[in-house]
Order: structure tokens, then C-alpha cells, then sequence
């Protein structure tokens, strides 16, 4: 059952399934026939903690889900899982355990990271958030100018801010802390101008993110903004708190802030939303309990995963869907179209979850894959989609999508019906439509007005977008994330791929300060098209 | 020369460009050899009109450029490049020309369409878009209850708003008329809500956008607007303007608004953003002159793009290169990655414009391609990219991508250094050092470190962001767009991908409308899987 050390793909279930997908391929195995099937619905469907995941529109038939589910054992995907949530250190380049889960475990029961319990200093963080923000909220806490907090800024970049930008907007509806959350993320000045002019700097707190405290960009940008409230004649360190490693630059006793925050090395960026980096701003900008119930809805789907068996368990099954779409049918990208504004973020986080996870080359016993991982994953709202990219979808190279439902809105909807429907029966009027068009397609003798079909769609539901069912939607994304790695053998948690970049960058910033001293200074050691760029940077223009 | 009506990919040099491309996939012609050639830069950039254009990073050679300048005679792109700015009417499925260009005008050039001019109407317009932003500005036009307007909100979608999001977000710097603007775009109850939250209706001034006005989500969202400006005691004919074609239910003279603007049946949505349907809200939310300083700029792009000869034609060229890149070396997405945080809307306007203009499967011949047209284009901001997705553009499935560098950005760039560097050069250090990692690579006996490399991209320069090179910006986008579209020989302009999903949504709706009046209604004649979603719907809940 052991997978080759060359990776999963040299298995003979492997090639079971790349035959049986030239069988799915024929003709008479479109999905307007596949759907047709008695039961098809009950069959390719499951739910579980209030969360519906719909197949059925899938290219799968019953040997194809077996074939999968044979896959998952052959790569014991259910082991490694377990060994992930049991704080083994499965991310064995950085040589870390990965423990996002415990960061949402309400439980009592503890989780052991080198003989350690963890639990007792990730439960000393929450309190730590829970308190800090109930005296934020009741002005125990003020800015240095006596005035209650009434922005706040999150300077990070990556992991450190797209997770808490999707829960941020995906519950504005639930933020009644008089509080307004700002993202200062690119290193692009231009960021840290427009956030100046949505803030008042007497009533901003500003919340530093970076796990190690080396990042170039959250350090530039935190330079500037302590450069920024001295100017206005306040005390950054009544205005600023940290959130990163025990130890590091930015967790200094000499250098003392309102509040200094903890993450550990066993959560990674884009898995640490529910960690203090989503803590830390979402408490304040939402208040600690609906952080609370966030984190246990993802608690909730994190149970689901790991108790339910291969055949029921709805980040695998959606795992291996993926699988199948990506690597035997050949698809090269996922969209993700939530019928709902607030989900506007998600995709942009689930693009770098997914993307950063498996984007990879190199099995985790250090062999190259025959073919690199990972798809891309991109999306807009629904109906905005439609009236954006969708004709591709519809007639242009395919790609799957994931569209999202949710039953209830978080506002009333009113008695106002423009064509005979609500604005929310509208909007499931068109994700339902666009599903069965993506899959049926349509005939016609003239050949623009002819839909081939065949394309292949999931649908999640959601029965609203409280704050737990936001904690299920973003657990089930990080675990179909870290099921795809164990099926392809590779190691989700290290990034290795941005390091080249960030090291020609070290040396080329090294060359510009340089300039920056002596106008003397050329770049003739530099390569000529990098040299025209510099030259054309200090020039000013082209 | 001409070419056969399935399509170009059945003409000689098509056949040779394939020969070629796998000559190009040796590794001897790796990307860090190919750059490494003497005047590669020189040889493998344009500039024109402040626009630099650099594609020495992508994987071609001088043989490649021939063959692809072969390609664009063969397609005779520049003779149809040409009967479109001449009004004549190549959306032949819509039997409509196709004449953005005319909306940039400034010249007092005819433009003729079935014979008459049609720059005075559109100069009529212009003047008309002038005169009512003045008159909103000095206060001459109030609100119903005698207050300025302090707020716009858009109500549009799709191609109704997609441009003037990028252009209002790419301008923020410029916007100093003291009023803000907002989206209503999708159908979901939420978007009304959120705006609700941010405006004031008293010094709200609505724009509804829709060419036939009888898109769906549009007209709900008007209605729901009506509604509430009235339930607010105010007269929404002193808060609406529409833009809309001559004639449509938005144009009435029976039910008058404060003003109506027209747009024209030669324009489609997605290339609109020059016309009224930007004119109107840009001119608000910028000033007028602002709005003609970005036309000025477009139209600066078309005339190098009517005049510049294939080989130094900077959109026929990228075009090319986009071709080379999808139906030759086989890339199926193109990423947009601007060094610019206000062009982080660039990269959804282009999103649309590209994925809906060709994401076809016929040609304008009516012929099946043998082939669909058209790529998934995604993007966001750098550096934000570089810690989200280039994990996988590095050592992942790769993809091509175009970097945009802005050589002044639009604040002053002060003395901090926080790292011996401004953060406006720290951008730029990691612009060049991104598209130099992509290309060159890196080895190393560690697989996790390794680096293929080989990975194509482009580089555009801007001397800054000011409304001329914005304009430039979009009108270089939209010429390499309609190129592509005249090399595969497809039709740009027509969408009818979308129609399928719009129709299955009538009858949809028509049923829960039937559901909503007679509670006794039931699906029974609709599929066993739709029906799961109204009754669940209807249900309230899973």
C-alpha cells in the first residue's frame, strides 16, 4: 500500500484511474447523461455539520469514486492526517509539526508537540486577545491622545492578513465594535497613503503581524508608520501591538507596546487565521465572541474530518475530486464563485492556501514529481462572475468551479420582488442555472449559440454566514488543501519556491542603497536588462 | 495570404510556429541562455507614446518574432484592425461595428457608421457629461432635500462597472471633488446592504448603467434603490441619472431623472469605459478634465496602434506573444501583476475584457476551432503576489505573466529608508528580481531549492500614473485583446456563452415567482437536482 518514493503517480491505481478517465472522456459519459442517472444527487452528495457538498455535477461515476477512494488508502492520506493533528512534525523541511487544528481545539484535550502539551499557551493567547480586546472596546484601553480606538490597521502581507481580510468582510454584518479594519500590506507606498486617508491617526491602533519579524515589507511599512504617528505628535507605543514568535525582533521587552501577541512555528501563515494573526484584528474588529465562534465552527469541521470515513469525509472527497479534475481530465485551474458579496475575499485566500500549499516540484522524500502539483485557483463573486469571465467558462477552454450557496441571507429581505422574486431568490435563480448550463450545454445549428456542456461544477451550501459556518468554509478549504498534498506525497507547509526571488532582491536592494549613498555607484557588475531597470528607476523616467 | 475558414490554425505558418515552438522547448534555448544574448533587450522591447513594452524575458527568438509577424499578416490583422476603426461593422453575429476608439476621439476626424459621422453625437455626449459634473460640483444640481452630493454608487455590472472600478481605484490620488463612489453590482441583498451602511441618501446621487436596461440584476437593484431613496422621504427623480442606449425603458421621457446620457450600440460593455458609461461616473468622481486627460491618453495609444507597423506595434506584438505563449508553448492562464497598489483592479477589468472577448469556439466564419480560444487572466498586486500564488509560478505548474512598473509613483517618496532603500525602490527591487528568478533559475542539489526557471514574462513600464497613462493602460489592453481575437479569427465583440445560463435562470425564476404567489406550487416538472436546491431554498435551511 506504501507509495513509490517518485510519488504517488507511479502507483497502479494511478494508472487504473488515467485509464478509467479516457472511459469518462467517450461520448456517452457527458455529464447531461451522468446527472440523468436515478439517485444521482443522493449518491454523489454528502453533509455533515450543517455543510452540503454537491458532486453530483461532477465527471465521476461509481468506479471513478472507488478508484479515488483506493487512491487516498494507497497514499494513506487518513495517516498522515492524523499525524498532522497528533503535532508529528510532517513538515519535514522545516523540520515543524502543523497545527492549525489545535488553534480552534475548544476542547480540554491536550495536543503534544515534542512531549509538550500546546494547548495551555495557545488557550493563554486567546485569553490574553479576549481580554486586550474587551478593554479596547470599553476605552480601558486608549490612544496615547486619550481618545477610544476607533481604526485598525493591519500592516502583514500573505498569511498575515488575506485570512482575516476574507473573515473581516465575510462578517462586516456582525461588526458593531465601532471600529473600521484597514490592510497595510504591499510595500507599494501607495498603500500606506490610501490608508492614511481612511484613518485618524489618534484613534488608530496598529496591529504588526510577521512571524519572524524579518519581512521586508511589514517592516518597511511599520517603519513608516511609526515615522507617521510621531509626526502627529503621538506615542507608537500606545498605538502599536505585535503579533509574532516568542523572541523575535518584534517581541522585545525593551521596546515596550501595548500588547505583544504569540504565534508558534506550528502554524504556518496561510493556515494561521484562526491563530492570534486572525485573533488579534478580528476580535477587535468583531469582538472576541463572534472570534469564538468562528473558531469553533472550523473546531466543528476539523471533528468531521477527522472521524469521518474516506467515502463520507467532505474535504477528502472534494480533495480527490480536485485530484481527478487536475490530473486525469487535465483541467488546470479552479474557480471559486460564491453567490454571496461577503465571500468576496475567499477566493483571493484560497488562491494562496491552495497555491503556496501545493504549487511544489519535489515529493516529501525529496524526488522530483513527474509532473508539478497544483492548479490555479481563482474567482469572483456570483452574479458578478457571469458578467465577467463566464463565457470562457461557458464556451472557452473549461475549468471547474466551486459555487457556494447560502440559504439565508444576513439582512432580511424585504417584500420587494422587481421581477416577481426576491434579490436572493435572483441570485440562487442564477447559481442554480449556471450549474446545470455548465454541465448540460445545449444544442443548436448555429454554432454560437452551441453549448458543448460537459463542464464540470461543485456546490457547497451553507444554511447562512455566521460566524461558525465562515469557521466550517475555512476549515474545509485548509483540509481539501492538505489532502490534495498527502494524495500527490508532497509537503504543503514550506515555500521554498519564494525564496529565489526574495535572495536577487537582498542583493539588488543592497545595489540600490548603495546608489542611494553615492550617485558615483553604477550597476556595471549588473546584468544588462536589470541594469536598464535600475538605471530607468534612478533616471525617474523612461 | 487569406485564411481558411476554420481558422488559422490550419494555415502554413501555424504548422511552422508548432516546428518552432519545439525547437524553442530544448533545453539549449532555456530563457537564461536566450537573455543572455548580445542586445537581447534592445532587440526584444518597443516603446512608444511614454509606453515601454519588454518581452525579452519571454521564450522567443528572432525566428520565432518572424513567424509570428508572419502569423499577423496571414490573419491580415492590421486590414481588420483597420475596418474596425473605420465603423465598419465586424461584430457581424451582432451586425454592429465595433468603435470604442470613437469615444477617444479628440480629433475633429469624422468617424462614420452606415454612413453618418458619429463623433457629434458622441461629442454631444462628452459636453453633456461636462456640463451635468459642474453643475453637481458647484452645487447648481442638489439633492432633493437642497444638499450637495457627496456620494455616487454605480449600479451596473459586468462591463457597466468593471472599468471604472479600475480607473476610479487607479486615480484615487486625483479624486479631490469630495465625493466618494461606491458599487451596487450583484444581485446578492448584501451588496445593497453594505452600501446602505457607507452612504447618506440625502447627498447620494445613483448612476444606473445598462445599455438595454433590462439586465436583471441592474434593474432589482434600481428598484430596490427607488425604494429606498423614497423610503428616506427623498425624490428619486432628483437622485438618479441613467446611461443607457437612445430609447431604452431607461431613457423615458414620462419619467423623468436628472439627467439621462447615451451610449451607443457601436460600443459594447466591456470596452465602454471610454464612453458615458465611465464619462459619467469618472467625471464626478475625478472632474471632467481628468476624465478627457485619461481619453487623450487612450486615444494617444490608438494612434500608435492604427500607424505603428506589425513589428514595433506594441499591442499587435503582446498579442503575438500571448498566441506564442497559449497555443504554442501552451500556457493556459496569464497572470497580471502590477507594481502599483491603485492597479489592483487591472487585473478583474482585464479579466473580463480578455476572457469574455475570446473565450470562443468559433471562428467569425461560423467554423468550430479546433481549438477554444482564450486563457483564464488573474492577478493581483506585487509584491502581495509574490507571498500569495508565486509559490506555484516558481516551482508549480508555470504560467506567463505581465509585470507592471510605474517609475513615479503618485506621492512624493519622502527620506525614510527603512532598509537603506524607499519603499518605492524596495517595489521595484522585487519587481526585477521576480521576472529575472522566473527566467533564469536556479540549481542546487537540494530538489526543494531547486529552480527550473524558464518562465516566461513580460515587463510595461509607465513614467507614472496619471490619467493619460492610465488611459494608455487601457487602451493598450483592450487593441492586444481585439488582436488575439483577429489572429484566431473570432469574433471579440459577442458573448453568446452567456445566454444559456440567463435563459435556464428565466424559466427558474418564472417557477419560484409561480412558488412565491401560491405557496400550494410545487417543481415536480423540474430535474431532480434543481428541485433539491428551490425546495431547499424555500425551505430556509438544509
Amino acid at each position: 500500500m506504501s507509495v513509490d518514493k517518485h510519488g504517488i503517480s507511479r502507483s497502479p491505481v494511478w494508472k487504473k484511474l488515467k485509464e478509467h478517465a479516457e472511459y469518462i472522456k467517450r461520448p456517452e459519459n457527458h455529464l447531461k447523461y451522468l446527472i440523468a442517472k436515478k439517485d444521482r444527487l443522493k449518491n454523489f452528495s454528502l453533509k455533515s455539520v450543517d455543510f452540503f457538498y454537491d458532486f453530483s455535477r461532477q465527471r465521476v461515476d461509481d468506479k471513478a469514486m472507488d478508484l479515488l477512494f483506493e487512491l487516498a488508502e494507497t497514499a494513506e492520506v487518513q495517516k498522515k492526517y492524523q499525524a498532522m493533528i497528533r503535532g508529528e512534525k510532517i513538515n519535514v523541511t522545516e523540520k515543524r509539526a502543523a497545527l492549525h487544528t489545535a488553534s480552534r481545539n475548544l476542547s480540554d484535550k491536550p495536543v503534544y508537540v515534542d512531549g509538550m502539551d500546546v494547548m495551555p499557551e495557545i488557550e493563554h493567547e486567546r485569553q490574553k486577545i479576549k481580554f486586550f480586546a474587551e478593554q479596547v472596546h470599553s476605552g480601558d484601553i486608549l490612544g496615547s491622545s486619550g481618545k477610544k480606538f476607533r481604526h485598525i490597521v493591519v500592516i502583514g502581507i500573505g498569511g498575515s492578513y488575506l485570512g482575516t481580510e476574507f473573515v473581516s468582510n465575510a462578517l462586516f454584518a456582525f461588526a458593531k465594535k465601532n471600529i473600521e479594519i484597514h490592510f497595510l500590506t504591499n510595500v507599494d507606498p501607495h498603500n500606506f497613503e490610501t490608508v492614511k486617508t481612511q484613518i485618524d491617526p489618534e484613534t488608530t491602533l496598529w496591529i504588526i503581524i510577521s512571524k519572524s519579524f524579518t519581512t521586508v515589507e511589514t517592516y518597511a511599512n511599520m517603519v513608516h508608520a511609526e515615522e507617521y504617528v510621531k509626526s502627529c505628535g503621538l506615542d507608537p507605543s500606545k498605538h502599536f501591538v505585535t503579533v509574532t514568535s516568542k523572541g523575535s525582533p518584534g517581541d522585545d521587552p525593551d521596546n515596550p507596546l501595548l500588547a505583544t501577541f504569540h504565534m508558534f512555528d506550528f502554524i504556518g501563515g496561510r493556515f494561521s487565521v484562526t491563530s492570534a494573526v486572525g485573533g488579534v484584528p478580528l476580535s477587535l474588529y468583531l469582538g472576541y465572541d463572534h472570534f469564538e465562534r468562528f473558531l469553533e465552527g472550523a473546531g466543528e469541521m476539523d471533528i468531521h474530518t477527522k472521524y469521518a470515513p474516506i467515502q463520507e469525509n467532505i474535504p477528502l472527497v472534494s480533495a480527490l475530486i480536485g485530484i481527478w479534475n487536475n490530473n486525469f481530465l487535465g483541467y488546470q485551474a479552479q474557480g471559486i464563485i460564491p453567490y454571496a458579496s461577503p465571500l468576496s475575499k475567499l477566493a483571493p485566500h484560497i488562491q494562496q492556501l491552495n497555491m503556496e500549499s501545493n504549487g511544489k516540484s519535489v515529493t516529501i522524500n525529496n524526488y522530483e514529481l513527474d509532473e508539478s502539483s497544483g492548479v490555479i485557483v481563482f474567482g469572483e463573486p456570483g452574479t458578478n462572475a457571469q458578467h465577467s469571465f463566464f463565457q470562457l467558462a461557458h464556451q472557452g477552454h473549461p475549468f471547474p468551479i466551486d459555487f457556494i450557496g447560502v440559504i439565508s441571507p444576513q439582512y432580511p429581505q424585504g417584500s420587494c420582488r422587481p421581477n416577481g422574486v426576491t434579490n436572493h431568490q435572483e441570485l440562487w435563480a442564477n447559481m442554480i442555472s449556471q450549474a446545470t448550463a455548465l454541465a448540460v450545454g445545449k444544442d443548436s445549428d448555429e454554432k454560437v449559440r452551441f453549448f458543448q456542456g460537459n463542464r464540470p461544477s461543485s456546490t457547497l451550501l451553507l444554511n447562512d454566514l455566521s460566524p461558525t459556518n465562515i469557521g466550517r468554509l475555512l476549515s474545509y478549504y485548509e483540509a481539501q488543501t492538505v489532502y490534495k498534498a498527502f494524495v500527490w506525497d508532497i509537503n504543503p507547509f514550506d515555500q521554498f519556491g519564494v525564496e529565489l526571488g526574495k535572495t536577487i532582491a537582498n542583493d539588488l536592494r543592497k545595489e540600490i542603497a548603495r546608489k542611494n549613498c553615492s550617485n558615483e555607484h553604477s550597476f556595471e557588475c549588473i546584468d544588462p536588462i536589470t541594469r536598464f531597470y535600475l538605471d530607468t528607476m534612478f533616471k525617474g523616467k523612461l
